[in-house]
């Protein structure tokens, strides 16, 4: 199957102004986003994420996780770690219209098998089921019983940039027996060059040839390589792309709502209502939460680590004291 | 002849951890970085960036322009608009041992025949030519008044994204036949994707083949690709890139030098004494100068439009009503 390439600079004059519909863009700004305030927020902002979802046209919206309640204590946490049925009713309404409804399952971290209903109790439609490379197993557990419960189900396989090659394939054939349909490429250290970026897209698209099933892109801004990576996921044809409103999520953050949409030209979509809310929410918030590219990110980014001593650093008292961090990453191994 | 590509992800293995030696970067932060304040640059801070640049390893170094006195008030503007000599010896000294010293010189704003002094009277290095366009032919003179005067020249047409290709194409058969050292693809708009970067620097090679004239990028971070279209321009096998401290420049900024020299793997390059400058001098500074991405620069970036409007609108009262603007620039014709 020939995939037509996304946008400009094509040898096909008219891919310069083409689009290609099958596309599809997940907000994940109040899951996301909430990494960086234990999912903390109030109903107000997510109603708001919602809408201005609904109205800029993108393909599905996810809240939160579903995380077990055995293993974390409510008190600790904002509604948005549980995503119970009736808080995501409150926002979305008894039988939602607009995109479809997601949430994210952590394998090892959830009571899947009581917490996620029968999808005919439920408004969520997709239940992305997230592991490292040693849960894969359990999550294609989680797969199957989501995919029996009646949901659409997504395989997110994190930390990849620091998993052997071999074992991305291992567990790509897994996944492409599963019932999962599809399976991103999630960038969580935002250590990955477009290269990388590539190479794996391709190898994905590869392990689920012939099965029908998608490929997606999850990145984050360590480098300021957010959106150029998500571009380049596409280009070399994933067709599912995680996207925040004004970049907001964990450490770094992610790829903005607002410069995908722009990049992506499918008339469907609406930058206008996301402009807006980084306006009237995103701004302002962003003075009292820490969140977007910052130098410990880069640095943690560039040594292809997790971004939580990062995030420690700069929830510190010395936040931009680079230089201390840096010794520090830098005498320490990885 | 084959370029070894310059990072991660290749076939080759040992491509992963190699590194291109042919690859030199130029820090433009007193010279574009000019642009967000007419240049008025104290001695400090431009001490600061040269004893940096020095400390890191950075190839060249250009410390601003060389404008017209009678096109432009002496009192409007700062020294870097000028670079005198006696004004760049006494950051660089008369002997400068550390990176290459450039200016740059615009079309049609520069008493080039008069205000750039022969080489033996001179601690400039490079003489680096701007243009537009239909200023080619100025630009071509220029290089050969620089060249015949001993400097090394790079030719710098500008805003690169709104040519046609014929054109570019003329103007690289021109520059091909002229004695300039080499040619670097500036996107003045920031408004290139990654495609159009590989395409372009595909092009400008073509043009330079069997001369020795080097190639160059030189980006813009509008729609946060500055670095992420660098790291393109070097694998398609640009060897010439700009940066700035902190992606110091006009409007949205530059590629940061933090970032490309942590992509460069070149032991030559020591990222710490750039961090330190980020901490001590450029964290503070951006409190009180706006640079860098924000969404009136994606706004015009996404249309292929000058920055000039957004910069205008950061400069006003209302910075931050980024749906005002959005209307403005969609109703206006580009």
């Amino acid at each position: 199957m020939r995939r037509m390439k996304a946008h400009p600079a094509h040898t096909d004059a008219t891919d310069w102004v083409a689009y290609r519909p099958d596309i599809k863009v997940l907000d994940c700004t109040v899951r996301d986003g909430g990494l960086c305030n234990d999912h903390k927020f109030d109903d107000t902002f997510v109603k708001r994420v919602y809408n201005t979802c609904v109205a800029a046209g993108v393909d599905y919206v996810e809240l939160g996780y579903k995380s077990s309640r055995r293993l974390h204590k409510r008190d600790e946490f904002g509604l948005w770690k549980f995503c119970d049925e009736d808080d995501l009713r409150r926002i979305v309404g008894d039988k939602p219209a607009g995109p479809k409804i997601a949430i994210m399952a952590d394998a090892d971290r959830t009571d899947y098998k009581t917490d996620i209903l029968p999808k005919s109790k439920s408004v969520i439609d997709c239940v992305r089921v997230a592991c490292y490379i040693n849960q894969v197993p359990t999550a294609i557990d989680m797969i199957k019983d989501a995919h029996d419960k009646g949901y659409e189900t997504m395989m997110q396989l994190m930390a990849v940039s620091i998993v052997p090659e071999d074992e991305i394939k291992g567990a790509l054939e897994l996944t492409a027996k599963s019932p999962a349909n599809g399976v991103y490429i999630v960038d969580s250290f935002g250590a990955l060059y477009s290269e990388q970026v590539r190479k794996l897209t391709k190898m994905y698209l590869k392990a689920m040839a012939g099965t029908g099933k998608e490929v997606g892109f999850h990145g984050h801004n360590n480098l300021q390589l957010g959106f150029a990576n998500t571009i380049e996921a596409i280009v070399a044809g994933a067709n599912r792309v995680d996207a925040t409103i004004s970049g907001l999520g964990r450490g770094a953050g992610n790829c903005p709502m607002e410069l995908i949409l722009g990049f992506l030209h499918n008339p469907k979509y609406k930058l206008r209502p996301v402009l807006e809310a980084c306006q009237d929410v995103f701004l302002p918030m962003s003075r009292d939460m820490d969140w977007g590219y910052s130098i410990p990110y880069a640095i943690t980014g560039r040594l292809n680590r997790h971004p939580r001593e990062a995030m420690a650093w700069r929830a510190s008292k010395t936040p931009d004291d680079y230089i201390t961090f840096y010794d520090k990453m830098h005498e320490e191994p990885g």
